[in-house]
């Protein structure tokens, strides 16, 4: 059985990374490309990394007939999804890489991206994407909301620890380091070779960064009460990857074993033997994420070190794993991919 | 059906690129891994990145029983294949990675490498494991010696040339840019981080590169007349890749046809519209080699331009490619993955 | 004794590495900074690494009163420097780092940067920067017109050996190695860090590099006959640096000890012991430039390499020399700083 | 006035730097050069990019005259210069760049070093080298212990604030990002550029790292109580430079005028204003050290965030900063070079 998909907003990273991943995907086809920008380009013009595939060429969004397509990857800005997503066609099922649906609250979302939101009616029916915790509710969903980056990094680490009751809910911090290629491909002078090779530097710094919102709702809900995360990124000079070191208080011994029983039975999540830290290079260009915990020499202080690659367990392969559970698939098809080191 | 493996050699990076690539080959099993100084570690100790993958513990190449073995890589230092080889039982496929069987004249053998060979008798009956150019040899043979990297390389661009006769044989000059993954994971003071980072500089200059050896028997053989060319590689920081700039005096025009023509059915080897340049991101971490010709601005001069993985494309991939030919497999089985970028 | 000078165009990255090797100076006082679209805003936060200095704020050309300037250093975009340097009083020495004043002939202006040029007689009075070879009429100019930074790596490599008749003036092949702040601070998709990182490509293929002009004027005069050479710069991944691969026909040690002897009392020209080559880390941030030379295997043919650091020896260090020069000052005042490794 | 100066250990990082700063010292001589094991070679040969200054050539440390010796610089491993120290004559002044002389506890250099220390006599007169701290007792010293890298830059940040009273004494968390130069010249294979390009992870975690013992003497003394911080370095794929993300509790407001009114005079620590966050990228190859405060959203945190380069102020230039005062010259006097971006 073979399904079709578009990718709108194809000209981006995450949908370049869907379109590699799903060129060995079994049982998808990709029926339509749009970049309302770069229509009428070739694929393989805009990314020549994929000038070996058949693609159709990048369209404009209203040039796409949506009545062949099963299911669509919104890889779009943020902000852009709402009305169009509202306009589909119901049949089509959705997944959307952006911000637009991940807030399940109306205020929250004005207050962290500034604008109103335009398809309530939707969102309430959006279900979250975080697939390793909402993967019954993705399977059954027409819309589901892909994760920050940054939020499923952090939240691979915390989730479990938060939901037993293992860690001080109120002395939390999580510092990570981010590759570049999270900040897309638009143009802006920091994001440079010769500004961002040899730097590192934080950024949203002191709580300004949108994913936190995401942290606020899904942390609070899981507890039961207000959680709220010291997180600071920095822009480390690399491609791919997040790499998010959690500083908590708890017994790192009672963390790691949480972490462990949780983690058990997910095709995609790693822990490491306590102790032991993960590297970014150890899952690039792969959906794993690689755990860590490690104790302090300060009695009840552990380090929960969570990794992924941003492109794709953080953005595109998450999108494709909730794409096959909303297809009747097995949820790692095609993503079994192993990652690619050196 | 499926068919049992050994990777010997297999704590080295090309021994790992094919543990990536055969872990979503749907007809090859890894029977045994070897590493003499790494034998009873488990690999993905070795290379985390493999950790999700369930493999058997390095063993020594002494460990092995070959018995139940249908094909063999060896990823081993140069060197070390001749002897071994000639010992393993006659019914065990060999793809060898290495150096040890890609001269046919013991005498060059000798001067290249220093030492005489140990196994002329094997080496009489290796296929030189360029595949586009000894695709029926090696889907007969029982030995294939893979090409050196930098020597797939070049062929890739000039081959079809000098069978063609349109360039000029006494005025090739070859630039080389190559990834860091060449050198491989021994220790070597100029291959720290922070020598290379932010360096690039020309190695093995004047004549004194050993796939020379491999230029100079392919090339005469090819031209029926001895041909010399001039070949410089350089160290460029990235991971993987190789870019060869290839000057050759003929016209740009028919250099072009001559490659589109002779490529167009192989499914690894894309070449650029005419004028075009490839971008070594454009193929790292897949099977593809891309090549661009664009004319000079000075009269009947060239520039022909080809870049490939050095891991995959120029060792492990191609080992695979050959692989599947020698087992009777399509020969593109396991290696359509899509390039890496960014 | 000190003087006043002037940085137009100080919001690029040649005139942040002017205001550094000025920081320095015993001699050099810097009275005024020039960006347009940044006037108003302190140095220190357009580059936060000269943050420490006491420095003139950003302002409008405009706003600058000369009269008080000993000399402006022009940085400003290619075409901008050309009516402004024509309009500033006499009196003010000027050095510029564009390429307005580098063509003596005005077609070729016409022909390489597509407009005509519009101050020829200020052309007339123009002097080729490149020190070593103009130090005499650059100490009596008022007007020294900076050298491209490839056209610098290359001429370094090439002049003696051209004006002693020592290589074959038909076949001289030059394949660059490109750092990329050369791209300047503006604004390209393609020098994105996650664009470049991992990548070596060719640009400017075939003979369409702006510098082809500087190389064609000077090679010609020099051998007093038409030259051309064929140039291909490639883009790699470091931030500072330039390496030419000079291939040509010659005896290789009547090269070196042209170049040895032509260069012995350079202070920032140094020449390897024969056989060796230079790096690309071995003079960045300097203002020194290395050469080397190796022979080929093939008889008669050699292989010349140069490096330099673009923004420093090719660019603004080049103009801090070719300033003491004007002003009176040994031509080393200020520039002994050595290059930074790693 | 100029002094004599012996590099002891010149063929590592470190020594490299101080020669390369020395090289525009107006005041010191280099008189002498040891590197054991590269004894006879070419200080050029060894580090190619110092190769246009005229330097004694490397010798053993036997065979150094110390009569004519002003001051000597120690840049060996860890555990060489106790007993080489004891041993030099008393006239000859010492900064010892290792670790031998950092701690005035000699069972926690034994609990952190691995081993008895045998010059506990010379460690009571070795005053602790973070200049900015201990200025007075250097100029009067004979022998000065230089800092740990990171020891340097934690120090910067939370020296003043635990001086002050203005932290929570029980809840400092230090996350760094630490460039590669740190680890040093010596072949390791997790310092391969292939091992460490695009890589990101954590090491000696949970509070193994040596520096951690100046951190607890330091602090503890300054607190007048036992003071443990939480302390986890990162590799980062950069040369140079420590970035130290410090999470606090405390008001921000007051942190950020603590570290102003406390750093307002000193030449090489920059306060940046209120809510910005200081840029690896702004300090390498420069003896300053930028600090930022950041508010966080979550009341009574705050984040400081400290940046330096680990070779020049973390090591080299604070060195040399030391020996000018040690030698009565002006502190600052070599060291005003501006930082190297990019």
């Amino acid at each position: 059985m073979s399904f079709n998909v578009a990718i709108l907003g194809a000209s981006g990273y995450t949908g370049a990374e869907l379109v590699r991943l799903i060129a060995t995907h079994p049982a998808l086809r990709i029926a339509a490309l749009s970049a309302d920008r770069k229509a009428g380009q070739a694929m393989g013009d805009v990314f020549p990394h994929l000038r070996h595939l058949a693609l159709p060429p990048l369209c404009t969004i209203d040039a796409i007939d949506f009545a062949g397509i099963d299911l669509v990857f919104c890889a779009l800005p943020h902000g852009l999804s709402q009305a169009l997503v509202r306009d589909l066609p119901r049949q089509v099922k959705v997944v959307d890489l952006g911000a637009d649906f991940r807030l399940r609250d109306a205020a929250a979302y004005e207050k962290w991206y500034g604008a109103p939101h335009v398809a309530m009616a939707l969102q309430a029916e959006a279900v979250y994407g975080l697939t390793e915790f909402y993967r019954d509710a993705i399977a059954g969903a027409r819309l589901v909301a892909g994760t920050g980056c940054n939020a499923a990094t952090v939240q691979f680490a915390l989730r479990p620890l938060i939901a037993a009751g293992v860690i001080d809910l109120d002395n939390i911090i999580c510092d990570l380091k981010n590759g570049l290629s999270g900040a897309g491909r638009s143009l802006k002078e920091n994001m440079l070779f010769a500004e961002r090779s040899e730097d590192v530097a934080g950024y949203s710094q002191g709580g300004k960064h949108r994913h936190l919102a995401e942290f606020d709702q899904e942390f609070s809900a899981l507890a039961g009460r207000k959680v709220e995360i010291v997180f600071t990124p920095h822009l480390v000079p690399v491609n791919r990857g997040i790499l998010a070191s959690c500083y908590v208080k708890g017994d790192a011994q009672a963390i790691h074993e949480t972490l462990l029983s949780r983690y058990a039975d997910e095709p995609f999540i790693v822990v490491l033997p306590f102790g032991q830290l993960p590297a970014m290079s150890h899952v690039q260009g792969s959906n794993f994420c690689h755990i860590g915990v490690v104790a302090d020499r300060i009695s009840g202080r552990a380090l929960v070190v969570s990794t992924l690659d941003n492109l794709n367990k953080g953005s595109s392969g998450q999108a494709l794993q909730n794409a096959n559970l909303m297809l009747g698939l097995d949820e790692t098809t095609g993503l079994m991919l192993a990652p690619v080191f050196p």
